[in-house]
This record gives C-alpha cells, structure tokens and sequence, in this order.
C-alpha cells in the first residue's frame, strides 16, 4: 500500500475501502472513486487547477442557508437532478411526467379552500387553474392533497420577497374534490433567472450560459396508495422552453396558457377582466410498496 | 432540447456548454458530465440518496473556515490529491518524490538560524534532522529555503493546540548553507489521525477505514530555478506506513530515525540524554520554464 503512480492508486484505494459496513456505502464508494479518478485522469488538472476545485465546492458550501442551497442548484444547472428524476420515475402510461423539485417549495404551504385565490394580491394577469387528479386508468382520486407555487408576473417567488411583501403568496395546499378535480386563482407567472450571483452562477457564465426558466407552475401531488408526483406546467410558446438551465421540460409538461376574454369564467366566476385558463389532469401512479386506497 | 431520459440528457448537456469562452472551461465541463453521469447511471441512487449526497456536500463545505479545510480532507482521504500529485510529478532519477501537503502549512513560518531548537519546549523524544539539498547531480543548491513542519509527541500539530501553548512551535523556515546543508533540533513526531469528527470522519467510518496518518516531517524546499519540492519524510517501521488515510507513503520517502546514545550529537552539540537522529538528502527538479540558477 506504497509508492503508488497514477494508474496503481485506483486498486490501492478500492482495496481501502473493502471493510465498508454495508454493502450499498461500499458500491457507491468504489463507483465514486472509478468514476472520479477517470475523470481527474482525463483532465489532468494542475495543482492550481485542483486548488481552484477545491476553492469552488468551498464557496458553494459557503453559500447553502436555510434561504438557499448552491449543491442543489449545481446538480440541477449540470443536469444531475433530472438524471435522478429519470432513473427513478421512467415515463408510463396514464402517468403524468416528473420534473425537479427546484430550491422553492415551502413545506407548510397555507390551506385554501378550492377556487380560492392564492395570488395574496400580486400585481400581473389573472390565472384561472383547473385540472384533476386520477389514477392510470382514469379513476378520479378524491381528496388528493394538492401542493402548488409559482412566480410572479416578474419572475420571483414569495420567498424570495418576504421582506417586501410580508406573507408567502402564490403558493398554497389544495385538496381535491370527491371527482378528484380542482381549481384557482392566481396570477400567471413568468419566466426567470436562478440565483446567479454565486459560483453557480460564475460556472454558468464560464460555460457560455444564461441562467433562465420558462415559466411554470409547480405541483406536487400526493395521495395514500400512490407515489408522490412532483412536476411543473409550462407555459407553451415561452422562450426558454428550449433551453431550460436546469434541463427539466419535457412536452408533456408543457400546456397553453389560454387567453380569455372577461366573461364568465370556468368555474362560474363572473370575471371583469380578461385572464388566461390553464387545465391540467394528472395521473398518479399507484405506490407498489403500499395498499391501493381507490 | 426536452424529454430527456438517463441516456440522451448527457449529449443535452454537453450540447448547452459549447459555448464556453475558453476552451479549457468546456474541457473540464464535457469530461465532468460524461464521468459524473457515467457514476449516477452505474450507482442510480433514490431520490433520498441523492438528498443524502447533497447534505453532505453542504455539511462538508459549512466544516471549512480559515482553521480547516474540510474538502482538501475529503480530496486526501478518497486519494484524489495523491492522484493529482502523481500527474504532476512523475519520479525521476535525483529528484525526490512528492507527497501531499496537508492542512497543517502555514504561510509565514517563523525563521530559524540553522542548529536552533524549534520545539518550542515541547515535551517528547529530542531530535536532530540534518541533510542537504541538490541538484539531480548532486550538486549543492546553496541558500535553498527549507519550511519544516511536524506533530508533537501526542501526534498533534502547533495550529490545532495554540490556545495551550500560545505560539507556533515544532515549525519553522531555514536556510541551507553555502554548501546545500541544513541541521535544526526538535522532538520526534507521533502519528496521528485527521480531524475525524467532520462529515470525512463520517465518511471513514462508514468506509470501515481508521483516520490515522504514519509520523512524519513535513518539507518544502524552495530555489530559484527550481520546481517546488512539497514532501514528507516518514519514521520507518511505524505502523501505519501500509494504510496511510490519505495513500502519501513512498518507500523512498521513510528513514529510519535513528536512536543514539547521550553523547556528541552530528552537529557538535554535547547532548546529555538519548536521541534521534534523521538525515535526508533532497534533490530538486530545474523548472523547466525559468532559467536555471546554478
């Protein structure tokens, strides 16, 4: 266990970590060290250039409160949150597509009644939101606990305003009805830069890229006897929907925004304004691992 | 650009970075996704063990302050710095071999007159290190600059204990003579394990692996015209000179420290109780890209 050269401290190292209690930390450690010595073998770094690595994963850590979280942003910005959304959730029949989570969600959003409106009086264009929640083959799931939260009209969330506007907004907890539909008001949201003032930010403008979503809407659907769905609804026709920094669009996701002239609403609201409707019906997939509860 | 799965969002990816302004930044950025894709798709964690690795990047980087540097830790502790080392430094004939450098450098060391003390009275087994340094020809590199460093008799070094003994000790900055020879006193270090009780700690723990470091004096020696030589030199027979936590051991980096009888120690001095004694001859590389000095 001496006089390693860069070729004979892969095995020296694999062989350090044979001893590992459980067998899942001894994978991961021998994929990691393979995986991550071909790449420093590939690159060749100088000693400068593993300073500044070092120096960068520093800054980021540096950077992750309870307000932010650089990592997160990293392995979603290089692509790797979307790997792991496509290894764990494959594309199936009847159920709706995931997408990531991003750095926004709250976990104790505020209880709304169904048709309430959420936008806590934003300025921007009034947003109708309907939609259901079913099982592959279509069976409504009633009472499906329904989480969502989007930006405002200039592309920020409520958490990123709090100081200025005093109460989250744009974001509450839905439950279903017993036809498993739903439905809101709020504004539409618009597209938007993520926090780019860190080394996540210095990484995308040393790659050559902008830091910009399309715009969405974000939900996160969960129901006894069903996987929990976490997934957006893009707002068709907008221009990063090719371009997504963080790589999460995919066309299903992807809905129009309808444009509506003041009238009558969907819901029976008389609306004096014109707004736009965006419908969506989600399937969930039924949770292998517990009783179905349709 | 949508609707990737685990295997076509790699060439997603790679397509959104070719932009990057210089090209060593997309060289870096390509292999980075193609390896760290490569290990997600081998090990394809949960969605839980991918929360797990982002954790623990973020405990990793909020453990780094101006004291300690939790991310050099990991890069020793996974080899990757011993890596790094070997492509930079390949051995060659007269020039001695390179290790880690390790957290415990200091910048402005205190500068000593050659035979002085630098234990700073430190409690422990005395000892004399002499030595030159050369070129690969073995001639004398006169005036070299030689920062020492090393652990007291508990295996702990000045920057971890300076509440207890006030001042930097067991450190110092020498001169060689006109001759390339250098000599100083100080107490025989003790091995020692790395700060383990960080997320590394953990990270050895679960790998089934023991944090300790084989005792050693750490040297880096400087002149101009030459590359800078960062080295450790080791106490022969110490036990773990075959599982070094950070794989630094070269075979022709150990010496033995040679226990001698009370008397006329090799500079002259009349020593009245038994001691050590460790020589070491150094060899450094001419730099390449700056003209040679001697």
């Amino acid at each position: 266990m001496r006089n390693f050269n860069e070729n004979t401290i892969t095995d020296a190292v694999l062989d350090r970590i044979t001893d590992a209690g459980q067998p899942r930390i001894r994978q991961i450690s021998e994929a990691l060290v393979r995986h991550l010595y071909a790449f420093v073998r590939e690159v060749r770094p100088t000693q400068r250039e593993w300073e500044q690595g070092i120096e960068f994963l520093t800054r980021t850590g540096h950077m992750c409160d309870d307000k932010r979280q650089e990592f997160i942003l990293l392995s979603d910005t290089l692509g790797v949150s979307m790997l792991v959304d496509a290894i764990n959730h494959g594309a199936e029949d009847g159920v709706t597509d995931t997408t990531v989570l991003g750095p926004f969600f709250v976990q104790s959003a505020p209880e709304k009644k169904l048709g309430e409106d959420i936008s806590g009086g934003m300025e921007g264009n009034p947003m109708i939101v309907t939609g259901s929640v079913s099982t592959p083959d279509g069976k409504p799931i009633a009472n499906a606990t329904i989480d969502v939260w989007h930006s405002d009209d200039d592309g920020y969330y409520d958490v990123q305003q709090l100081d200025k506007i005093g109460d989250l907004a744009m974001r509450a907890r839905f439950h279903a009805d017993a036809e498993g539909r739903f439905r809101f008001w709020s504004i539409k949201p618009a597209a938007y830069p993520i926090p780019h003032d860190g080394p996540v930010g210095d990484m995308l403008t040393a790659q050559g890229r902008h830091p910009w979503r399309p715009a969405h809407v974000h939900f996160m659907i969960s129901a006894p006897g069903f996987e929990q769905l976490v997934t957006h609804v893009f707002v068709a026709g907008d221009k990063y929907l090719d371009s997504d920094v963080v790589f999460g669009v995919k066309d299903t996701l992807i809905r129009e925004f309808v444009r509506k002239d003041a009238g009558e609403a969907p819901d029976g609201r008389m609306q004096n304004t014109p707004y736009y409707h965006l419908n969506y019906d989600f399937g969930l997939k039924p949770d292998a691992n517990k009783a179905h509860a349709v």
